[in-house]
């Protein structure tokens, strides 16, 4: 079917058997970026004390507020690190793993790739898994890629360190195959629908950025549109959440609401990354041509 | 009328007489930028998988949903194609044609022509105009400028090539003819307002843009205030939409409601763009002086 | 009362005594831009048809349908010109004359004067208030800058001409006085809230801007609380609005519903800014220590 | 407790005990820019009076206003000057020290340090604070970054003149300590959520921004969000406005029923940046151990 001039290979898999017959999969994604955001940005940031306090603002002060969002409402997460932020925080990341959520790996200080030789991203890549694998105690199954930056090596990666899923790339509403050279991986499409960064986001240094104009509850106005229409198409949903950005007090209450309505239908699949990509691969593995609904 | 000093001569069609007695015209448009739009914006994205998965996502995921609502409403459409993107997607192509809606061409690449010279833009209209028709089957008829880029040669090499129409200009609410050295244009103004571009755009390679900060049911909220304009003052109506924007599965399904609500209406001609300019040319043929109302 | 190191002097008016007891005053004004705004931005647009046909849209499309608004409702209105436009399209501006409303000079081409070397500058204000003068068939008393730009000699230039107000400057509620080396004017003050540009403008080439991503109800509501602000502050509202964008059909509809709003209120002064800066002056003059209140 | 490689010593006041048993703090704050922010933003805008009226806006126009309200309603305020605006507008800040008010430091022309070399920093810091405590007649004890820059001497030097706290950074929902080589700081932390910029901001000169394009009620909605937020989760409030934007006739209204909603809760502290940190240092140098709640 993909006769298109991009050079990976990937398998759409609409109208893939969700569990206990639901009709589709919600994993609530969060990138705790904390300062690598604002140090990968600009690196002269490294003495801008308001930028790094900005960004350190998501992982002590709004993720434990989060975390226990989680908790009250019994929703799973998916929690994607940059490793120098687990490195240095490393008990708030075991918690998570500890309380059943995915940890999912973010880049070492939250690099684009296309700003690195194909060796730097290696060898950054390699470094930044150790550490989080390290921190979290077991192998970290997952990637997902600091401001949108994949090619084609950066799969070949994931697929090369053991990972099984990729959750950066956008083109289907479903989870996909890709092959590489190195193996196979589920891709978890993500949606610029789905991130707040164009709502909320703001750059402190260098100063601008378009975010903060508008209410919390319109962002969850635009995230429950696309809920509702997931419930309507089909499919998979995960957000790219920032703590620092929807963790502020006034818009978590909102996503508390809007968590709450989601959780009034009971045909969703509430889940994490990791349990996507391990439902698809024992989809695959064990019964192959019953993959498919009907 | 026109004394102004635009290098192109052109007559406004005020109080056009419409089908069966309408006042006003609607022709529902969407540009398939798919992954040409990305490549465009930024040559170096051909390695960049996320910037081309998200324009993808508007040929194999939302397109096929599109072409499903406009067939389940019975309204047409009009489906303007870089000629890459059909040429490496042709079955969705000849799908459209033969569901009864319009293809219409979109420059090769998406390119604006104010970054080639005019011969280059000649190579690269012909070979498009070519490869579209080709996939189509039959001639196309129209075009709709990449990125608004339209010279005074652009105009006639539409002409040239013996189409009839342009949809890229903006200075008036009716169709309008437009004389070039290759020959007469009917011109089917767009609209800013009528564009999801400034409302949903958002640029993942650069990184940046505005878009994403506003409900699907906002965006629905201002294109039913230019339809509802459009009933008071008259003229034509056609939306710049993009699959890979409001094809997401939130906004489609407002887009769904707001279709509903501009159909209760039975004083609206719903067309698409080849139809209207057939039309337009039927009546300066066949009626001359009765192309125009009392 | 002024000693910041502003080397203009100025005096405030506040508690003005408006006519027949008005708590405030209300100039609706608009800048009708037509392709200058384009030409003058990029000069390279002098072939882009399309972003000067998007411009021409406010003169040939937009404007009759304000003027017949403004005819519906009563409301005088305050038209401000780049010359280069009043010199191609002269009989909408001998028309706005002959309906009563005020013509003002806004540039030629729409320059900036900080793109213009002082006697550039010169040139151009007298070349163009000529042209003006010589379409509106009298003098014309008013002036409002292009892109907000004024600086010492450009208020010279207004006062040496014999133009009685400017338009551009924002320091006050009220209007206020400015003592140049060739003379007093009357100040008319604008404001950032009371602009469409930044809610609605989009710039055609080159491509950008953040405008068109809200509605025009949201915008009126925007105008709304201004107006509902200054029945409870006092002061002076004028806007600058652009035909070619708060002239497009739904738009105008909203205005319209906004302006039936502000009708409704019989404490509020309908004028132009002609009338408001010839007020101002008769109230100086005739009656010195009687123009403030109380 | 705080690991992480940021080159200043912190220690979070999660659980404080507010006066009166109240459950979160709120201060008012006010960014009193004048014409500063617009020369600071760009030196050629000496001679640019549009930029500067809209600065001065809100120091002679919008600040008495602001004033009025704040006594009304018996709320009290934070009020940070530019040394600059406060030397050419005494009177204003005296008026606002002796209605009770706090007024805090911000600049000498609203300089970003990262543009300054240490020394020129220090000089700056050392004059304008100087200039400051002229015009007020005492010493103030707080400031607060222009354009968010603070680097590690930039809080050494707060410090060292004896000032007791900081208003700029953005790393906890409470007030914090921060230990520098020159002493102890209360640092009362800011919020982009509860920054007006965003929202309202637009540069006259150069012409551009992202603002004006949401109106005060909306703006109010996202205050009010954050405020219920931290009555549910507790915490400190500043906001960081600026008269010109916020102050603006329509907008200030909403802001006014925005704080009697806030008022009509009496678990909420009312108080000033100064009196928050004040508060801090006995709960620290006097109770000790009493200082967080149970």
């Amino acid at each position: 079917m993909s006769t298109k001039p991009l050079e990976i290979e990937k398998t759409n898999l609409k109208n893939l058997n969700w569990p206990e017959g639901k009709i589709c999969a919600l994993a609530f994604g969060w990138h705790v970026d904390g300062e690598a955001g604002a140090l990968a940005g600009e690196p002269g940031n490294l003495e801008h004390i308001t930028a790094r306090s900005e960004g350190a603002y998501g992982v002590t002060t709004a993720l434990p507020r989060i975390l226990d969002m989680h908790d009250k409402l019994g929703v799973p997460g998916s929690f994607f690190f940059p490793a120098y932020v687990a490195e240095f925080n490393p008990e708030i990341v075991k918690l998570i793993k500890r309380s059943g959520h995915d940890v999912g790996l973010h880049g070492y200080l939250h690099e684009n790739v296309f700003t690195l030789s194909e060796e730097e991203e290696r060898n950054i890549f390699i470094k930044s898994y150790n550490i989080l694998c390290d921190v979290v105690g077991e192998r970290v199954l997952g990637w997902s890629a600091p401001t949108w930056g994949v090619r084609k090596n950066t799969l070949e990666l994931i697929a090369e360190l053991g990972m099984i899923y990729d959750c950066s790339l956008m083109e289907y509403d479903e989870p996909y195959l890709i092959k590489t050279d190195k193996g196979q991986l589920v891709e978890l499409p993500i949606s610029p629908v789905l991130d707040d960064w164009p709502i909320f986001g703001m750059s402190i240094s260098p100063a601008g950025g378009n975010g903060v104009n508008t209410s919390g509850e319109m962002a969850c106005k635009i995230w429950m549109e696309e809920f509702d229409g997931m419930r309507q198409y089909g499919g998979f949903y995960t957000t790219t959440f920032h703590p620092n950005l929807t963790g502020r007090r006034g818009r978590l209450t909102q996503v508390y609401d809007l968590l709450k309505y989601m959780k009034s239908f009971n045909d969703v699949w509430w889940t994490t990354c990791q349990a996507t990509a391990l439902h698809v691969l024992s989809l695959l593995n064990h019964t192959s041509g019953g993959a498919m609904k009907g």
